[in-house]
């Protein structure tokens, strides 16, 4: 067990239990006796005896596992077009996972690629990176780390094969238009691949192949932020959370 | 918090102490007032009063994170010349550490080298690889997962990058010699080495570069597998668990 409960805790507990239980017993005691007296003695013998007890009550219970629950980990996967919205809506996502002290590592297709410093952009080349970053999220998740990834991943293959590897794979399609997110672009890499700069580049020279069957279907040309953060986080307390 | 507490224990929690809390009341009552039926009517009253109240009294603490800790993280690195024994003595400890339910991840050098398929054997691409793979040790101690890693890790510059990374780095290195790991070799990688069918071997052609500074320096080849990883698992208890 990576959690456990510190004898502090134990001691903690068992004073705020004591007083709200010897202040019952008390009462109990003066209600059918009518003796303050008594109702007294029984209380102040019963906190010496039972604040000791409850210690070792809880110090058992601290080596039971029954009833303790693990959150289960997931992948989070948000796919799509370069400059759809990808990033922006996984890290309000993540920010809002994180916010519940939940253990989350966000990784972005950029942040990752440094990792892997050889790889270039071609179909092959960008399974293969899309591939180990999968191989990378399910090592995560399987030591219960949720993990947010946000990655053009435009090729189906490695999507699959990211999938696969993961025990709970929540894929995010950022649907959109090549068009709507040519105006969106800030960082003027479309227009780059239009002008031969870029080999390669989803939506203009190759294709993106749009997920047949993803968990979650994002408009994100009609949502906002926080509207489509909303609709992610919902579906992962229906379907995976259950807290 | 990734664990938590179902209402279920919870419920169990209440009955156990219940058991135990009531039957001390109703001794004490019958003590000082040596009526029996009293003793038992407040016994009655009691179980049905303070059994719910208990029940609340969990579901309050399991909101309080005081006094719940993690069992710290690590990065566990074994080093050392081919066929000095890293692998079985990393395995041990890993299995050691499993079996206390904390979550462990085993990464060896060649299990992560398929993540990274076109790095080759130079130093300057051992350095890459070792690099990577202590990002990718950081990143899972970083999440509350212990790792145990074992590598060759001939170079000095690329160890003590990995140990930067970490925030509790363990470097244990495998004392020993070139010949008394030519003689352990089973898979005959010595042999080829020295027939020039590899090159930049550690020992061989290149130089293994001694830790300067390890947490632990195991003398394997004067303790056995089982010896090596008490002295292991006794540093971690010592240093690092304190549980």
């Amino acid at each position: 067990m990576m959690q456990y409960e510190t004898r502090k805790r134990s001691i903690f507990k068992a004073i705020s239990w004591r007083t709200l239980a010897t202040l019952t017993t008390a009462a109990i005691v003066f209600v059918f006796t009518g003796e303050f007296t008594l109702a007294i003695t029984v209380g102040l013998l019963e906190v010496f005896a039972k604040m000791a007890l409850y210690f070792f009550h809880e110090r058992m219970w601290q080596k039971i596992g029954f009833g303790r629950k693990e959150v289960p980990s997931f992948v989070l996967w948000f796919t799509g077009l370069p400059a759809s919205g990808k990033k922006a809506l996984a890290n309000a996502v993540y920010e809002q996972l994180h916010g519940q002290k939940l253990k989350v590592e966000r990784l972005d297709g950029l942040d990752v690629r440094p990792l892997f410093p050889e790889t270039g952009f071609s179909p092959e080349e960008v399974n293969r990176h899309v591939k180990r970053s999968g191989h990378l999220c399910s090592m995560l998740e399987k030591n219960g780390v949720i993990v947010v990834a946000s990655f053009v991943s435009p090729y189906r293959e490695s999507r699959d094969f990211a999938r696969k590897l993961a025990t709970n794979f929540v894929e995010v399609y950022m649907k959109t238009t090549v068009e709507a997110c040519e105006r969106r672009d800030e960082r003027g890499h479309y227009a780059k691949a239009r002008a031969g700069e870029y080999r390669y580049f989803p939506g203009v020279d190759v294709e993106y192949e749009e997920p047949i069957s993803p968990e979650l279907v994002i408009d994100i040309d009609n949502l906002t932020v926080d509207q489509a953060a909303r609709q992610v986080t919902r579906y992962l307390q229906k379907n995976i959370l259950y807290i």
